[in-house]
């Protein structure tokens, strides 16, 4: 990193630098006068250093610092000595030295900034994005810009090692009526007709698969046109991968083999592998989600045999009607949920459509469960056996379909570790969801629609099942989950014709839709495929998981906000009106 | 690559496998029946290799291999053998061995298909493209995709090594109305609003200087909505970079040595750096471009002074009228251009608006100039001595004002390289071409447009001219040449809000108008800017280079047609009209 400006980095300064004259350059992060010695905190990539500007060494460069403010950019030239014993900063990196200045230029004067260039600045979200770039020079964006970059590295060397081939696929795509909704961009050579910016490049990996690539992988820009969740951008990245003449039992442990070396790499932390693999149908039984947060138990836990005659019809009633009644332990809860807590935890099952939520307090304390006048003695032993109830132990029961059950518990369970303070710092707990079902019935539109997309395999001993009960074929399908959070997912894919047509019957398309849709992808299949599957990492959500951060915007150089705006460029912005001319488009007048 | 279809693969076989089982996958390359004995040429992304089924061997193989038609998917098992010595195949990697099969599987089937899979496949280009999954099975096209990964990995680790972070910048971007037409993105959030696909990551590398990031690079996907050109594509790939507190003598070495180093590892070619650096003065008066191609001479040479006063008032007019005759040596090409290639060449000058083109056959052969009656003998003869002429040359001379005299000549410089047929395979000529001009005249706007870019700095030594006299500043801008085409370029930005006001102010800006396309740019140039620069090159361009490949279509895996069409998926293709609605725009009917 020396150049014309400088021979040394601010940051990497240390005693073994100590007699030697540096050339440093970066910005003024601080700036205090003593009265003829001016101390200057100088900041670049690296770090920071403390400059001591006196007047009695160098009158000019004293003249110059004089006029300097925060963030002004500066190169200087400076010996470097070490600090008086009492004025070592252990808190600094280069705490241990300084750097004696004998001259100094000022490259660039810097208006007062309006957010403070410190960690903890707290303006607020718009004003540090609208000033994005002083946002950045923050530590600890330079540090999520590093790590970033150092994970995509590891990643494509990983692959490159394993044979993968980066391939680029292209930006300008086709428009997909199916699924999220696409961005659009209006053809000027072709008038009236659109692109599509690629939700992920599925079809084209699937087509490098049938031209014989063998192993390809993409640090992709996808696109997704939605209304902004937290955790959503509307371009966002994924490191995308397709391999063929496998099983899954191939792509899985190269699968964890890099996302070990990147938590090896980035963060010291060694991965047991391989990562244990769950049935989607035992995730749903045990925590209620398809990402089960494994890192501690509270699993949920069937009772229906024990009240499926119980006076209590709400408990019998939702047996006899195909349901479940299930159950969660929080152990030790009694006494760290206040009532109204518990009133709380109520209103959140019911978001997730639970009708109530049943509970008791296993030592009979002060909070007197309302379902003991309903439920006898010996049911409630019972429960309290299969639940190894202890006193203390708090246990909540919902009763309804397995599906609202399920979902129900597995977020309570997810609330109550939060209400019970549980410490999962530092933890990473990896699985592989598989074995999804293939298909989900769409009540609304009255069929089936692919729970993943309509190229996923099913599992072969399922195969005949596709035409007589497409409800129980399961899919080919993983995902790899971390702590409730879906890092990843992909399935082994549909490689021959007939299948792929039986596939699109069972969705309900006529073979005329799926040929206007898919046509390129049904005709390729006609040319030799080979059995081939693939999956695809959401990087953002990567980088969130290794630096323990919470706002995708927070991983991302030039995040969007909730209205799809980047508050530093104002874009979307007006286009003059002879562009839409030549693109042949005209704005809706809004009624 | 090994899974569990397959432990070897079928280009890296050889006598060292002998006596091994091997299991191999792939497609059928070709198959010839000999009665009893089937040969079946296996293709996987390493190469070929010979299987022998024999139905001695193995009945059930047999049977399944005479089923096989060509690109049907196989896996096979079965022993390496030698091959009898008048069998063994020089011209094949793996023609000293071919593989005993003992079972085979036929993974799946296959259409004939439309073209042949193979180098010298005849098809034309539609059709090719339509299927290009087929098309890029051929062995020279997965030779391409590996060498783009593989030049884009080389970059990268090269660029990891120097301290340049990847940095991703975003697609959705903001509408530029200056310089080429943008691809635009309708805003569904923001309804009447668009998004611009970016032509350049330019201004975020520079906001991201700003930031301190100090070494920014990314191998960034760029857009330019324009009429395709034979070497155009509306999407392309640039190796984008841009350093901070860098001059020219910084950049230059770094960007040689990756140059190098690529060329190293993928031809094993050693480039001799630094690479000359040549002023764009010298290169029009020596080249008449400002990309030389400097693999032959032929150079451009003014004989104004010679012919100033001569009677022939083509001549003497031009100088006369402030512009310059000059002249090119064709050595030794008497009796190797027929007076008809003589006409189309004087055709050839005038598309660069050349109003004629002169010429000597020095040895006063068959082939009369038309001019000898108009210049004195001792005019010939001065020009003789000045273009080293000798018996057998010819010379060829244009006047006219210095630019079209430059332009025409340097371009038909490159006409007669190849009509006498140069020898200038495997030579790679690099230089730098320095110190272009800040602004070019753009006559029917009637003011000056940047010619990079207007962030692009003046050289120092110029900064007074700005104001003064902007046709005489020049920029401190390089573009890297290599044998006539230009393999990137860029510059050292301005990094000082006065320069940059001024700047815009040469380009007849006002500080309105500036501040409403570029405002965050200005803005952020307020708050402490690094001395920058940097430079993109063009992938596709390098890849052409490396490979020889004259066509940018062969080089990208899923390009698109000079009408922006993708032939394998018809993109462009019609929106739905509820896509249209959410989107608020109307496609104008066609008057």
């Amino acid at each position: 990193m020396k150049t014309t400006y400088r021979n040394a980095l601010c940051g990497e300064l240390n005693t073994e630098f100590v007699g030697q004259t540096v050339k440093l350059c970066g910005w003024t992060d601080t700036r205090r006068n003593l009265g003829g010695v001016l101390f200057i905190d100088l900041r670049d990539r690296s770090g920071k250093v403390q400059l001591v500007v006196n007047e009695e060494v160098s009158a000019n460069a004293f003249a110059e610092a004089e006029k300097v403010r925060n963030e002004y950019v500066l190169c200087i030239e400076g010996e470097v000595v070490n600090r008086d014993a009492e004025n070592v900063n252990p808190k600094m990196a280069t705490g241990e030295i300084e750097v004696m200045v004998k001259s100094l230029t000022i490259l660039d004067t810097a208006d007062t900034p309006p957010i403070y260039v410190e960690d903890d600045d707290k303006s607020n979200e718009a004003v540090r994005l609208k000033y994005r770039y002083l946002d950045l020079r923050k530590p600890k964006n330079q540090k999520m810009l590093k790590t970033r970059a150092q994970v995509a590295s590891i990643a494509r060397n990983f692959l490159n090692d394993e044979g993968f081939l980066e391939i680029e696929t292209p930006i300008l795509g086709k428009p997909t009526p199916e699924g999220a909704r696409d961005f659009l961009v209006p053809s000027r050579v072709q008038k009236g007709k659109f692109f599509g910016l690629p939700q992920s490049p599925q079809l084209f990996k699937q087509i490098l698969m049938i031209s014989g690539v063998d192993r390809y992988y993409q640090v992709a820009k996808c696109f997704r046109d939605e209304d902004l969740r937290q955790d959503r951008q509307p371009e966002f990245t994924q490191i995308d991968m397709e391999m063929s003449f496998i099983t899954k039992d191939d792509i899985l442990p190269i699968m964890e083999n890099m996302i070990a070396k990147i938590f090896r790499e980035v963060r010291g932390i060694e991965l047991e592998t391989p990562f244990i693999r769950m049935t989607y149908q035992e995730a749903m039984d045990r925590f209620g989600s398809d990402k089960p947060d494994t890192r501690f138990g509270m699993e949920l836990t069937n009772i229906s045999d024990i009240v499926e005659n119980s006076e209590f019809k709400v408990f019998s009633g939702a047996v006899k009607k195909g349901g479940s009644v299930r159950a969660i332990n929080a152990k030790d809860a009694q006494g760290r949920l206040s009532k109204k807590t518990i009133k709380n935890l109520e209103k959140f099952a019911a978001i997730y459509k639970a009708k109530g939520l049943a509970w008791i307090d296993v030592s009979d304390g002060e909070m007197k469960s309302p379902i003991l006048k309903f439920i006898s003695e010996e049911e409630k032993n019972a429960i309290f056996e299969r639940m190894d109830a202890e006193p203390g132990d708090m246990i909540f029961i919902v009763a309804d379909t397995d599906e609202i059950v399920c979902t129900a518990l597995g977020q309570l369970r997810l609330e109550l570790a939060k209400k019970l303070e549980f410490d999962l710092s530092g933890k990473f707990n990896f699985l592989w969801v598989i074995d999804f079902p293939l298909l989900e019935y769409d009540a609304e539109a009255g069929r089936y629609v692919a729970k993943h997309h309509p190229f996923t395999a099913p599992l072969d001993k399922d195969l005949p099942l596709l035409e007589t009960d497409p409800s129980q074929v399961h899919a080919d399908a993983y995902d790899m989950v971390v702590n409730g959070v879906e890092l990843g997912g992909g399935s082994i894919r549909i490689h021959n014709q007939d299948v792929q047509e039986k596939m699109f019957k069972a969705l309900g398309f006529t073979m005329e839709d799926a040929w206007k849709q898919f046509g390129f992808l049904l005709e390729a299949l006609k040319y030799g495929t080979p059995p081939h599957g693939g999956l695809a990492f959401g990087l953002d959500r990567l980088i969130m998981m290794l630096m323990d951060i919470d706002n995708i915007r927070d991983v991302i150089a030039f995040p969007k906000t909730q209205n799809h705006s980047c508050l530093m460029t104002d874009a979307p912005a007006e286009a003059q009106l002879d562009q839409l001319i030549d693109l042949g488009i005209s704005i809706d007048e809004i009624l």
